[in-house]
Parts: C-alpha cells; structure tokens; sequence
C-alpha cells in the first residue's frame, strides 16, 4: 500500500564536528520518503523553487517515491542553515530562508488522493488541515509539529488533533503543546483531544508509542559514530508508516514493530548528510540493523523473583 | 548469596516540587541496601555520626540487611541537601556536609570478607582499593563514582579500574571520566582499562550495559508521578547486584536480566521520598512491574523486511 506525505522539500547546509554539507537535499518530506520508500511506495506532495537541482531527486524516484506532487513554483527553494556542537543534541538554527515555501498550498494530485496512509509532516497546520480536505478516507493518518506552530497555530493546531489517528512529535514538543514535563501525562492529554496514538520521539534517547492502555519504547540504536542527526525524526516516522503501509495491519503488535521500524531507519539517517546513508542502503543493511536491535533489547522471560 | 556493600549513610533533605522531606535517611549504601535486600542478603558497610537516628534503619534489618559493618563514630552524620525543580532531572546540591564520612575509612568485618559479591559504591577511590584489600576473592566485584572523584582521585580511580568486574555510573560522569561524548565510544574506553562489563546509567533515559561484544538497553520504567529521583541509581544498582547474588549466574543473559531488575528497583525509588517506598513494596509488586517492564519493550520477532 502506498503512503503519501506532505512536508518540506529543502536545501540544507549543515555543520557537525566532522564536516559540512552545502545545498544537500533535505526536508521533512525528503527524509520521510528516502526512508519510507524501502518498505513501501511514496508519493511525495511538496514545493521548490525554480532554483531546485531536481536531478538530485532522481534517486528517490528510482526507488519509488512518486514526485508527481512536487510543485515548482517561481522563486527561491526553502533553505535551513544549522550546526550542531560536539553532543550533536540539538541543533543552532543559523540561517531559515522559507522561498516559495512560504506560499506553499498544498494541491494532492488526483492519482494521489485515496492513499490508504497519510503523513501530515511539519507543515502549518492549517495546511495539514487542507490536505485533509484533499483525500479520501484514508485508513491511517499522521502528522508531525513543530514549536513554531504549537506558538503560533495553536487553536488550528488543536482542531488537526480531532482529524487525525496517530501523532508524531519529540520530547520537547510535547511538552510545549501539552504544558506537562511528564510524557505519559503529556501523551494522554494528547489522546484526550484526539488520537488515538502518540509517539514521542526523544532523539538519541529512544521513542515511546502511547495508545490509551499501553506504552511501548524503543531504544535509538547506539551507533559509535553520530555524523549529523538532520532528519532523523522524519526518517523515523519514514520508517514507521512506511512499515505499516507495507504490511497494512494497524493492530498494537503490528504498531510496535513499525516503532522499531523508525528507529531502525532513524539510526541509518544520522551516519551520513543528508539523505546519503538511506539512499545505498538495501535490505540485507536493514535486515542486519533489525538483528542487532533485536539484540540490543533482548532478555530472556524468566524473571521470577524470590 | 550475599552481596557486600560499602557506601555511605546519610541523612538527606530533599526538596521536589511535590514536597519536602528533612533529615530523611539517604546515602548510596542505603538506597542500595533497601533495594538489593528484596532479593538476596546484604552486608552494609559505612559509617554514622553519634547523631543518626539508628532506629530509622531497623526496617533494613528487619529486611536482611546486616547493619554489623555500619560504624558509629563520635561527631556528626553525612547530610546532604538538595533541591529539584520541575524537570527532576537534576539535583541541585544546596549543603553537603561530610562530618564523620570525611574520616572513613571502611572496616569489613570479618564475617563478610567472603562475601561473593561486592557493590563499592561512590566513595573515595582510595577507599575502594582498601576495601578490596580486605575481602577474599569475590565472585564479582563492581563500583560506581562521580563526578568529585573523577576530578579530585584520577589516578587512583584508574588504579581502581584495573581491579574491578564492572562499573556503573551515569552518562555524564562516563563522558567526563573518558572525554568523549559518544558513549559506545566511552564504554569501550574504560573497559580497555580493566573492567569487563560497563553499566552506563541515563536517569529517566533508561542504561545501558556494554560488554567486549554486545550491547544491552533497558528503558526506565516510565512513570506519570516522580516523586523524587534521590536514590535511583543506587536503587538500581541494588537491584542489579541484587539479582546477581540471588542466582549466582554470571552469564550474558542473566546480566541482562539483572540490568532489567536494576530498572525495576530504581522505578521504585522514586515514587516516595527516601526509601520509603523501596520499604514497602513486596514480591508482587516487583513481579507486577516486571510484567508492565516486559510489555514496555515487547514486540513480536517478525521483522522481515520487503
């Protein structure tokens, strides 16, 4: 089944302590497609400027990620500027330059609209709410926020929660929406305004998936070697629904697999700029990944005590 | 089998958003005493001032903690206070008054010179090396520290590590101890430098366990009410060391087992104050949370992918 995304197709510069990238793709909607596309078909909805070296998508295109969606418009291409310091935690915003993404409305191409799975990535929510408009009854849909719109989007923000299943967003921001630093707290007020699901995501510390009587956590696979953790969010969630789309089963079971489907893919996103590492990547490298996060986890059942 | 602790025994003030608690009992021997004691015997060596309420410890005993190797000297107890803000993530240390601890120097009493397994908790590293003076070859012998240590007894910390199984200790004192931010890369550093196995504990974050070849996760036990996050390494360590000595099983697998019992027993410590609620838990309790623990992380095996 095919997953169809939403979000931002960008020109990133990046600084970590091992290097720096000029222009590389990047966005929430190119990470979320470079990593959903190894498990399932993409179709990408997005804009760029006429500034944008569309041959550089190509790749994605060869593995199945449908760029009928991808609107050129007149003017500049989205720009995000960042470096991240020696913890590679968080990044420093240098430099946003949001081009013809600031008129970005989205318009789903017909062929687009009955995808079964739908990611509403970082978008203003107001939009998120029109590409809602847009499809038919999806059987799963998705979103992802940011701190700018839980700002300055919150009523609009608040009505997206009532229209869609599940909710992506880090640890920081779920604590912005919801006011509450516990994220078990934070989690059920976000079920109470709508979803069904929510994942929070915490970077290197892992990602917990709350319904309304489970919690299910995922570590982020410990790589010796962080090179620049852009995008791994949206890869994440690439993996996630991209696992879902492919198998189509929404049971709790099939959900924590998909978790760890996002981490894996998350923890391919960071060890190289931008989408390189999830672009020469095949399946025995996924395979191989799963193992050893199967192994990271593992204990076996006997725990009586005494 | 019993397990031999020597660390400190205190009397804490804490402050959390949720309360206040004075002249409570704390230290890292406590907390790990009243955690380990749900599962094997322990031996706890420290010391107090004339002043410390010794009846406030009879629900160790009472618990099997012998209390023979807690020395009573003339002059005033270790007092630590400290404050936590709405995050609970870190301490605020407000007064730290050493009195008769500044003088410690551990005796073990003869009858638990042979004690199996041997928990030197943070204290002196000049300490700890006297204290493996003075047992006999124990099965397993682990050690935790901080940051003090690191700063104020480097060489002696790294003579310790040659003669140490295992070390526990928080991320940021792994970072500090060894200078390099990644932990894979840190827990590789100290084991080149003696010990075998390395626990690194995240707080809230959950620990890993690193050994030549593989690495374990266990998340922490995600609660909607902290109450006060004083003790909970120590509580996981107890829990830890704890299960070790119960089944004497040193395999990968069972280390594995007791990184999850360490979970469990710090998950504990922070619902109350002090070790009040290490105190009143019983065998149901920790099963019920080992169940709650299995289906945190639980997902079936089938993985494949496209």
């Amino acid at each position: 089944m095919t997953v169809l995304v939403v979000g931002s197709v960008a020109l990133d510069s990046v600084e970590t302590p091992f290097g720096k990238a000029e222009n590389v793709i990047g966005g929430s909607g190119n990470f979320f497609s470079a990593s959903a596309s190894h498990l399932a078909p993409v179709q990408l909805v997005g804009v760029v400027g006429s500034d944008y070296p569309m041959d550089r998508l190509s790749p994605l295109q060869e593995r199945g990620v449908d760029l009928a969606g991808v609107e050129r418009a007149e003017g500049t291409s989205f720009r995000w500027r960042g470096r991240y310091t020696h913890d590679l935690n968080s990044a420093e915003t240098l430099e946003t330059h949001l081009g013809v993404f600031s008129h970005f409305r989205p318009k789903i191409p017909a062929a687009f609209r009955s995808a079964p799975f739908v990611f509403l990535a970082n978008i203003d929510p107001r939009l998120q709410l029109d590409v809602l408009q847009q499809v038919e009854r999806p059987k799963l849909v998705a979103c992802d926020t940011m701190n700018f719109w839980i700002e300055s989007r919150r009523p609009e923000l608040l009505e997206l929660l009532k229209h869609v299943d599940l909710v992506t967003l880090n640890d920081g921001e779920a604590r912005q929406l919801t006011e509450k630093y516990n994220l078990v707290q934070a989690a059920r007020w976000i079920m109470e305004r709508g979803p069904k699901v929510v994942v929070i995501k915490k970077g290197e510390h892992g990602a917990f998936m709350f319904n309304e009587r489970e919690v299910f956590f995922a570590p982020a696979y410990p790589l010796e070697e962080v090179f620049d953790p852009t995008g791994a969010g949206d890869s994440f969630a690439g993996g996630f629904m991209g696992y879902l789309a492919r198998t189509g089963d929404l049971s709790k079971q099939n959900l924590r697999r998909a978790v760890v489907y996002g981490s894996v893919m998350g923890s391919f996103a960071v060890e190289k700029f931008s989408v390189e590492r999830l672009l020469t990547i095949g399946p025995d490298d996924i395979q191989e990944r799963l193992r050893q996060f199967r192994e990271l986890v593992a204990f076996e059942e006997e725990l009586a005590t005494r």
